[in-house]
């Protein structure tokens, strides 16, 4: 699967590089750092393998435009950890640790004006419309997050509509741009759209279960974040309907108030596995995951539509 | 003056506002806050001026176009604020203040894809390609000025550099894409260009000089800002080249080493008034204000040229 698309997802690397250059050393020392520490790449395949899918061999747009991608996703992951005040991202220390927040947040910027300045040079305005729709929803998502937290309140409706926003529209733009880019027409392009959608869905409740799973594979980040950070998501949400009074008390002090014990994460780990929180999150990432895969069924079948298939069971079964 | 464009000012107004709708109520909440905390438009009144100057008539591009750039500014005030952890801006608490850093980045970068939806609605790849690079440019002024900070060995140069990216490079959009929609050839351009850099660097010469200003009717903004956060602006870098070696001692402690004593600024404001760096600073603002001035002698004389020249005096004489 992987050595399909080994030769461009190394384009899309040295893209990036080369488009991080600056006069001012700071930012491609950072970015790099973020560049380099690796990463799923899972935009970029996802553009990469949708356009040969669909038989695109016009040009270079499949690396540009994987590797715009890519950068968006970067720039967010910046501002995220500033937000999150996370310390490790991908098994390093994150850019904020290390260089310290104002930097994050510039050179977050910084990197998203990049993405908006390769789009623009692309020069199809259906690209830059998709691109643009999937940045707002992006910057939308991580707002409503931050608002929701510390409340209990929220119902799964919210939780979804966050996630959608957040991670699922960019997924949706990895596809939609590659069956732009290979002149599909509006029927094939919303079936994209769907398929991004779902695996996009998919990878964000996987994510959000790892973050409560207690497995020495779960190295690349570390795992409670969520927990700490008082987030409410659908593990916790699960949990919330099962829960006994004490524990309904117990999320309440946690998550609402973030009076947080030392031994409080082992606690809540212990309580969603009681009921299976975590183990169900995981199934309803399945359920979209399938979703995503049934759509892959309608496309033509050649090597690229089995790596795809390969791909949205990796996103299901990843470890971290 | 300003009764000239006070109903075009208007419809930017509404045009923001209505553009910042979210379902999300933060968004809304705390844009507006930073939408009616006022500000001078002067980016809009310039694209609105020159657009009427050419004869521009053809729809409502000037008004879409001004509210956009003026999002631009306000996304890059909410991260400047995290930055620089300001307290006031317009004489109102910041953003950063009343609802946390982290509501500043993200709301920040809601406003920021939002401008850049707006753009892409407009579709015309050469507004385009002068707004990403102007947005571009800002994003590495801002982290120019920031690998900067509290290092007195940088030079005249590298500051121009610094204003030129983060402030010039705006203005310059706010007037070359007015001679954009009006249909203007390129030597029109290039000098819609040269006038945008030119007031631009006036502008922030004077926002500079005004940061160590004692005056009452600097009230719009705490003063001292850029001393606290050991800035490296213009007035300092004049008050170096004349420093007796004790001021090379004070100006090394209290900007590289950031260590500063209760009446620190006051002795800044005093060594910078004995070697009139804050007037030297404000008459070098004025040069460029004159440059820009030459350049519209150049254009059709009519009032809104006449506008232009006010406007462009307004730049050297404001007092906040």
């Amino acid at each position: 699967m992987k050595d399909l698309i080994k030769d461009d997802l190394k384009l899309v690397h040295s893209f990036m590089i080369s488009h991080i250059k600056s006069e001012v050393p700071l930012i491609p020392l950072l970015s790099k750092y973020l560049i380099n520490s690796g990463g799923k790449r899972i935009r970029p395949a996802l553009t990469i393998l949708f356009s040969k899918l669909f038989g695109y061999n016009y040009g270079t747009r499949h690396i540009s435009l994987s590797a715009c991608i890519e950068l968006i996703h970067m720039a967010s992951l910046l501002h995220d950890d500033v937000v999150d005040e996370s310390i490790l991202r991908r098994g390093r220390k994150t850019v904020n640790k290390i260089w310290g927040n104002k930097a994050s947040v510039l050179v977050g910027d910084y990197i998203f004006t990049k993405a908006f300045q390769i789009m623009v040079d692309d020069q199809d305005l259906k690209v830059l419309q998709n691109l643009s729709s999937a940045s707002k929803s992006l910057a939308q998502g991580e707002v409503m997050q931050l608002s929701l937290k510390n409340n209990l309140d929220i119902d799964a409706g919210k939780y979804f509509k966050v996630i959608e926003d957040k991670t699922a529209k960019l997924f949706s733009s990895s596809a939609v741009v590659a069956g732009i880019i290979s002149k599909c027409d509006e029927k094939i392009i919303s079936k994209l759209d769907k398929f991004g959608k779902n695996i996009g869905i998919a990878f964000q409740l996987l994510d959000d279960a790892l973050d409560y799973e207690c497995s020495k594979n779960n190295i690349g980040k570390n795992i409670g974040d969520d927990f700490k950070e008082g987030k409410i998501t659908l593990p916790v949400l699960l949990a919330l309907k099962k829960a006994s009074s004490s524990e309904r008390n117990f999320w309440k002090r946690v998550i609402e108030d973030l009076d947080q014990e030392k031994n409080d994460f082992k606690k809540a780990q212990s309580i969603l596995l009681k009921h299976n929180c975590v183990i169900e999150t995981k199934n309803i990432a399945k359920e979209y995951a399938k979703k995503a895969e049934d759509v892959l069924k309608e496309f033509p079948n050649n090597i690229y539509r089995d790596a795809l298939v390969e791909y949205t069971k990796f996103v299901f079964t990843r470890s971290n």
